[in-house]
């Protein structure tokens, strides 16, 4: 393995986070937040910088280069270990500027890069000196009641991590993923870059090209989010987290009340339409943005990503109309919504994207809608997602469409035994190899998650609080239920799993992590950098043949 | 269509049933129910029977005969509506004799004959004329509290649908299955009858030796059971219903407190033997007794069989000697056990064995085990459930090792591109579209596992009852949730998809079917026929391809 290589890259990663905590100390000093905390953030800044300069002036001699598509072992050690540095050192501002626990900040930050936006931080979250988070934050600084309880360095901080860690998977699944041939299944939806393919049909290595593009359309969704937030009545700042958030879909808000702190339809719109647009495949908009070429009717995935957004909408709507037959829950504002089509079709809209799009804002809490349909449909998508190439977590779309023809055509194959299995996506014939191969992803995906759930179970128990009464002179025994309920650890695996965010249960859209306990938050974490990855990424480097040589 | 030969079929099938009924009329007889109870069960018999022989003779000219390795289609028709013939034919006794309603009655027999064990009848279950089944059978009978509020007929005609369907499921599998080649995912386990194959390796029509040895090897084990359970000090009654239920892995028991009414050691034990027993693959029994090969270690699913039940009972144990420190419950007797390892230990054997073999005997409510992880353990575990070729329901074991295994090769495939796949079950090679033809099996099961589940929760919406309370002078609305909560959605939905019985929440051990609304017992009854017959041969049906000429 090419350890020098290796390092090289991770030290130029490095030195990227160092620039990324030199913008957050200026955030923060910019919004007149503490001296500490400025100095602190700058601090980070610059000892990540040192780090990171050292080891590439060390390793600079004889680092050669990685080559993804030939060296597959390196390239997924690279990969892999890129985001296990990144979350390490992502965390440092956590801890040194909030005062945060280690795993708390490592969850935190693994969170941001993977855009899940599953938080911990929350005015009762245990800092390192025994203090609550709000009660630390109220000593050194204004506490504004509807913010989270810390910095504003800190969290502009958390939304630059899911801005950079949305732009890294973008790059990592359109670019990297091709060449290291990740069990065949991303070739799925269409991820040739434009510039990586010339008309001739000859792959030519202007990833220059390709990397301009995907960072050109990154930038302009985020400045046109940022624009109309502002415009909606955001602050500068909170339109800019929010922005980052959306076109990331991380979905970190800096409010207590997540996205529902901006009571206006008009934000709330227009944060839907840019968490569906931010879980659709890049290529698609490159396309339309650099060669005029509006193909998205075109691509099965689209039509089928826009088709159950939009029957799930209406349908849960209709659920909604019934079981709330008053008001609407809603996180912030007065705490409800009067009964209104337009308010209860928004709520349901936004919070259908959001979790569809694996965003994670939040505006009202379905698990307040009274309705088991509505909340199993929710969690059900969950698992596919958004399409391919995009910044969303999940199954993704095309696997699933994949899935269901595979099954269909495997039922008529009952019938008729000598009929020839075709899979076609947006037309093309999937070969039957790499249906197998999405067959096993699928389930693979599926058997983590089962995983995760039954292990978060394991490390969350807690000898039942047990209270002894008597009634009638008999003996009763009575147990407060644990607090990682199967729901919840349902809810929490798939929330980390697909990057979402919100789950079920206590993790629910108004829940958070941070009362889990630090083995449960690492094993979240490492279930968000899998899912992020594709599964494979991660799992590889945990053989023991990986590291064979 | 062959019409007359499938009518044909159906015929001697209700002559069957009549001769069954015929028993269970003469069992009433036995045990003194009244004599309207048998006097409707004797007519039950007569009127099926004459059904029956008017069939025969009527469709007996130009019958001819159907192939079922070339006519396929005539084959699933035969089997799909045998099922559904035998269901609602089967139901009549209990609309007759127990005055019960049609969808009650259906989703009655239905449970038996998959030997699912799910039930409707408590004392609740309300009846035709709308007085409850307790009030309409404590006026025309002595009430035996701690029986179920049926006739003793009734009783025994449930008991034996169990084993009536239980035997018909083994020759289904072993015998129809592999001639109709369902998505050839059925060759996965030993299905290789002895007497169907000679030495020289060529296949020959020798069904009559096998239907005897499969019926011989059936009779065998409740014939053992019986005894014991005679001898462990139930009544001969009891005995023999339990008898059925326990080697078809049916679960209905005689008693409101299921198998717990047995406080006995010896009896719980040789249940748990019993149950697991009848979940190994029938050839493995066959091949021991007819042939004394005992070549249960060589078969890798019954080593994973055995290995799944055995950890899970251990480590289930362990978790609830934690989170139980007092006692456990238990269905009957005082209601708890104080805590001895070994009544920890049968309780959980008991229990493990009963979902994983989908008997669905209940001795323990798992669900005041105060334990998730348990609880999510054995959730998971009854889809795996048994091993082919035997009474049980589920995916069965091979699959899942099938799975296992190719997912273990994927991720390796990743880090050795050029390994040549090879999944092996016992020794052989599996080929690759067999595997493929697995992963599809296991992931249409999760599909409808989790759109039963969903349809649930939409047949059992009710409009939330909302109160309005005013509390310091603010209008608080609070909504009573709806009983069909997402757990018990989903524990219903597997309890009958995997024909185990019990589920989650308010279907849980010591709850019942007997509240759900029609449509929902409809749904849930195609979701146990579906999962009997291996899905395919319910689902081609259903088809519209299928009855194109």
């Amino acid at each position: 393995m090419k350890h020098r290589a290796i390092i090289h890259i991770q030290s130029l990663l490095l030195v990227l986070l160092a620039f990324g905590m030199g913008s957050a100390a200026f955030v923060s000093f910019l919004m007149s937040d503490t001296y500490e905390t400025t100095q602190s953030l700058t601090a980070c800044a610059i000892g990540t910088l040192a780090i990171g300069c050292l080891g590439y002036q060390l390793t600079k001699r004889k680092a050669g280069e990685i080559d993804f598509s030939t060296n597959t072992r390196d390239g997924f050690a690279t990969v892999a270990i890129a985001w296990l540095i990144a979350t390490i050192f992502g965390s440092i501002p956590f801890i040194t500027t909030a005062n945060m626990r280690f795993m708390d900040a490592i969850f935190e930050t693994a969170s941001g890069l993977t855009t899940t936006g599953a938080t911990v931080i929350t005015n009762d979250l245990i800092t390192r000196n025994g203090a609550t988070l709000a009660e630390i934050f109220a000593k050194t600084s204004s506490h504004i009641p509807e913010n989270l309880p810390v910095p504003y360095g800190i969290l502009f901080w958390r939304s630059l991590l899911h801005w950079l860690g949305g732009v890294g998977i973008v790059f990592f699944v359109l670019l990297i993923l091709p060449l290291l041939k990740v069990g065949k299944s991303m070739q799925l939806y269409n991820a040739e870059v434009p510039g990586l393919k010339t008309d001739s049909g000859q792959i030519t290595p202007r990833i220059g090209t390709s990397v301009m593009m995907v960072t050109c359309v990154y930038i302009i969704l985020t400045t046109a989010a940022t624009t109309i937030y502002k415009l909606g009545g955001m602050t500068l700042f909170d339109a800019i987290c929010h922005a980052f958030a959306t076109i990331s879909t991380g979905g970190f808000s800096t409010k207590q009340a997540s996205f529902g702190f901006f009571q206006s339809p008009l934000l709330q719109w227009a944060a839907t339409l840019f968490m569906f647009v931010s879980a659709c495949n890049f290529i698609l908009i490159i396309k339309a943005i650099f060669r005029g070429e509006f193909r998205f009717h075109k691509d099965e995935e689209f039509r089928f990503f826009l088709g159950m957004a939009t029957i799930s909408t209406i349908f849960i709507t209709i659920l909604v109309m019934a079981s709330c037959p008053n008001s609407i829950h809603c996180t912030g504002g007065t705490g409800t919504l009067e009964k209104h089509w337009e308010s209860y079709l928004r709520t349901v809209a936004f919070q259908v994207t959001s979790l569809i799009s694996t965003t994670g804002f939040v505006t009202s809490d379905y698990e307040l809608w009274n309705n088991p349909a509505a909340l199993l449909l929710l969690f059900a998508m969950m698992f596919p997602c958004g399409c391919g190439g995009s910044t969303a977590g999940g199954i993704k779309c095309s696997r699933i469409i994949v899935v269901i023809k595979h099954l269909i055509n495997e039922i008529k194959h009952c019938v008729y035994p000598r009929t020839i299995p075709d899979v076609r996506l947006s037309g093309e014939r999937i070969e039957q190899s790499l249906v197998a191969k999405t067959l096993a992803f699928v389930l693979l995906y599926i058997a983590i998650f089962l995983a995760v759930a039954f292990l978060l179970t394991l490390t969350e128990y807690r000898q039942p609080n047990m209270k002894l009464t008597t009634e009638n002179g008999e003996l009763i025994v009575q147990a407060t239920p644990s607090e990682m309920n199967i729901k919840t650890a349902l809810g929490a695996s798939i929330a980390c799993l697909s990057n979402a965010g919100p789950g079920l249960g206590k993790v629910g859209p108004t829940g958070n992590f941070g009362w889990m306990r630090p083995t449960s938050k690492l094993l979240l974490t490492l279930a968000m950098i899998a899912g992020r990855l594709e599964l494979y990424t991660l799992l590889v480097i945990l053989l023991p043949a990986f590291w064979r040589k």
